[in-house]
């Protein structure tokens, strides 16, 4: 059985960064209420404005705490914030910080207690639309180095410190590959640090080794030119609800593995010492069902819960519409109906190739008398980070530190455009982030816990220093 | 083999019918434009006011006709309107005319070419929601029964003439059976005569024998309390959108039958002297296609199209709903799902056990954690009459003279309260119905062919005398 990277480390505490991090926190706060009062949310056009309105906001916040250089990068679609912060030690790692200005859409008759892009402060949380995911995670960075270098007495960070956060996330990232590749050379870096993901829970510190990837499609299906009578016509010509719904249906088998041929080529499959650490963390599913809002646990056979979320690909509905949608009844065949689906894939998948799988499989599904149109949106590709990286090392004794106890480690069950930094920059990534399951994202009631926004700010101090003292790339 | 009720009867118009007919033509129209203006969506509970403004526009409608008694009847739900006219000759028989003045729902952006309540003339045909179901075919008795006079010098009809038109039809005639049992007295009479049924196509008169009946409901599904990451949970728990496809996908087996345990237990299945009926009318599927605004005959293996939709029951997906519908894609396991289907009952089948058969198998299908409801709407039970009743012998002649050809034999796939009166009162029911496929019932577009419309009122007229002369009921 492998040693976990931080056994035998220390987990004392750093004075003097706790106590920068603790004397600037309700400040870090305030200027988070600002931001996230800006409804950036990438997937709906209405919104353009506000998303180049929160990059700007975020530029702002960058310079105010001592970037030199700050810069807003358009895109194809909605802009990037771009920060630099050399080191005066030339030898030094370069670290990239990624994370992203973006949020999901959110309304309150969704279920929202409180007015989702109007922050509420209650309690030791803050409720808004992008708290945790992400403007909370990208925004104590920005204490994070301020208290490093507060602690240390620099002028400037022990490591060259670059910032990318980026504008398209929540819509699939669809133009984040290509700003990479094309600023390449302002982007090249040591290790690229994530600040996307979350962690095991509130008193159970994680670093997360490994994110899903994500292919997203709508799937439209027409069959009558209009709505046709039920009685008229219904049972002696296709139904494209009916067609939608047995598409629906087939995307899993009867053992609740998708049942799409081709899916699962090239996955990684889990290795036993994988399923005997994610066996290790304290998991309790009755509070596990509780973060989900559900009621019971399913999903594919021969896998524990852990293992579905994190390591194993899937396919799900996201929205499914057809027909008549009011009160009552109307009794037609419907003229068209709508398929909203994601597939999680995890390493070794290849997007383009569930891509195929996907349309080749629609294609033979439905009947004669039913067209079709299959649309994909940006595809996220997986990750994982070795365990043994002296950079994922670095962070686990950070964290440690911060949270006075050793961690574990996880994987993240979402997806980010991590593994196109990875691949474009040749860097490892690591994944810092403090969030925690029961922060909602995507769903009404967003969170963040504020003492947790602390301790990444805490964990960022220490992790420059550390990685600075520690590691040494390429020699 | 049987011989059509009409076979040697003679297919010669009365010229002074026709005539009158042909001169009140005009203003017939210019009545239905009227009552066509007011949009009496009765399933919507919006347009309530509306639906009581149409009949009490229709109340006056037959006053101005003529008859000497007119009411509007209030029910729990929305009112009908029941007119009466008595013969001069207390032996003749008794008739009861039943139509329905309210309307299914219509917008201009479901595809409209006019606004669906603004009702617009082109050529030979009037546009507009419920031009011919049912406005349209109830208006023409109007001009049938002063052209009836007109003919035959009477000061009043040959038959006792009843009116019944019902608001509420087109939302599954929730009160009609209860209005009828409670004013069985003032209905009671010796046959009924529905007009709200089509006829083959304009060249083709046909009569109408049976019409299937009518199970609506509406399945709601409940997985997670809101809505939630799919990254983060999903594939390791239910999610309700995947649920209500597998329902929909369930509804039919491989061959395309009714796959709900139960749901066929009673069915009155087609001889095969009916199948050779069918067989004889003019099919030609590529025109039926075409007036199904559809691609492709689809249905229950070993069925004719024809017998598929007039006498085999059906299930269909009217409406599917779940999760997120916007633009873009949203990575979410949604928190409900909808689906509203409806099933077409034939002679034999109980809409009880029905009910019954679909709240078992929806509950067996589910798995946990995913909760449900079965809500029923109002039911309409099948009906079907003999081809040798004297009285729909009477019909085939008045419309063969008024068509000037023998009429074939039909059956109507659509549902209607016809079978309550049936049962209530204890008479058999006559189909009277001169819309054709095209006019585009619950569909954009609809309309309704204004030679038809006097052609309607034509055999109206001819089938009181008809009736009177040729039938004595009880004797």
């Amino acid at each position: 059985m492998s040693t976990t990277p931080a056994s035998g480390d220390s987990v004392v505490p750093d004075p003097s960064v706790r106590a920068h991090v603790e004397a600037h926190r309700p400040a870090l706060v305030e200027e988070l209420c600002h931001w996230l009062r800006i409804p950036s949310v990438s997937m709906d056009p209405a919104h353009a404005e506000d998303v180049t309105r929160s990059a700007e906001w975020l530029a702002e916040a960058l310079t105010r705490s001592g970037f030199p250089t700050v810069e807003v990068w358009s895109t194809a679609g909605h802009p990037s914030v771009f920060a630099e912060w050399p080191s005066d030690d030339p030898q030094a790692p370069t670290v990239l910080v990624y994370g992203h200005h973006d949020v999901q859409p959110a309304a309150r008759e969704d279920g929202w207690d409180s007015e989702p892009f109007e922050p509420e402060i209650r309690g030791e949380r803050l409720y808004g639309r992008g708290a945790a995911d992400d403007k909370g995670q990208v925004l104590f960075h920005t204490l994070g180095v301020r208290a490093h270098l507060a602690a240390t007495g620099r002028d400037t960070p022990a490591v060259h410190l670059k910032v990318l956060v980026e504008g398209e996330e929540e819509a699939g990232s669809p133009n984040f590959a290509d700003l990479v590749r094309e600023r390449a050379d302002r982007l090249s870096c040591d290790v690229v640090v994530v600040s996307d993901t979350g962690m095991w829970g509130p008193d159970t510190p994680t670093v997360c080794t490994g994110m899903r990837g994500l292919v997203e499609c709508q799937v439209d299906l027409w069959g009558p030119d209009q709505d046709i009578h039920s009685g008229s016509f219904g049972g002696a010509v296709p139904n494209p609800a009916t067609e939608a719904a047995r598409l629906a249906a087939g995307l899993h088998g009867p053992d609740r593995a998708v049942a799409v041929p081709g899916f699962y080529e090239g996955v990684v499959e889990l290795t036993e010492e994988e399923r005997r650490l994610f066996a290790r963390l304290p998991f309790d599913e009755l509070s596990w069902l509780e973060s989900a809002h559900s009621h019971a646990a399913l999903g594919e056979e021969g896998y524990s819960t852990l293992e579905r979320i994190w390591a194993r690909p899937t396919a799900e509905v996201n929205g499914i519409s057809g027909g008549y949608q009011g009160p009552g009844g109307k009794t037609i065949v419907p003229a068209s109906a709508r398929l909203k689906l994601s597939f999680r894939t995890v390493a070794g998948q290849s997007a383009e190739h569930v891509q195929k799988a996907v349309v080749q499989w629609v294609a033979e599904q439905l009947p004669y008398g039913v067209r079709h149109s299959v649309t994909f949106s940006g595809t996220t590709r997986p990750c994982l980070t070795p365990l043994d990286h002296p950079a994922l090392r670095s962070l686990a004794r950070s964290m440690g530190r911060a949270f006075e106890q050793r961690v574990l480690f996880t994987r993240e069950g979402g997806s980010g455009p991590a593994a196109d930094l990875q691949d474009v920059l040749g860097a490892p990534v690591l994944f810092l982030g403090i969030s925690v399951p029961s922060d909602g994202w995507h769903a009404p009631n967003e969170k963040v816990e504020l003492p947790l926004l602390a301790k990444g700010a805490e964990t960022a101090a220490l992790l420059w220093e550390d990685l600075a003292r520690h590691w040494r790339p390429g020699t």
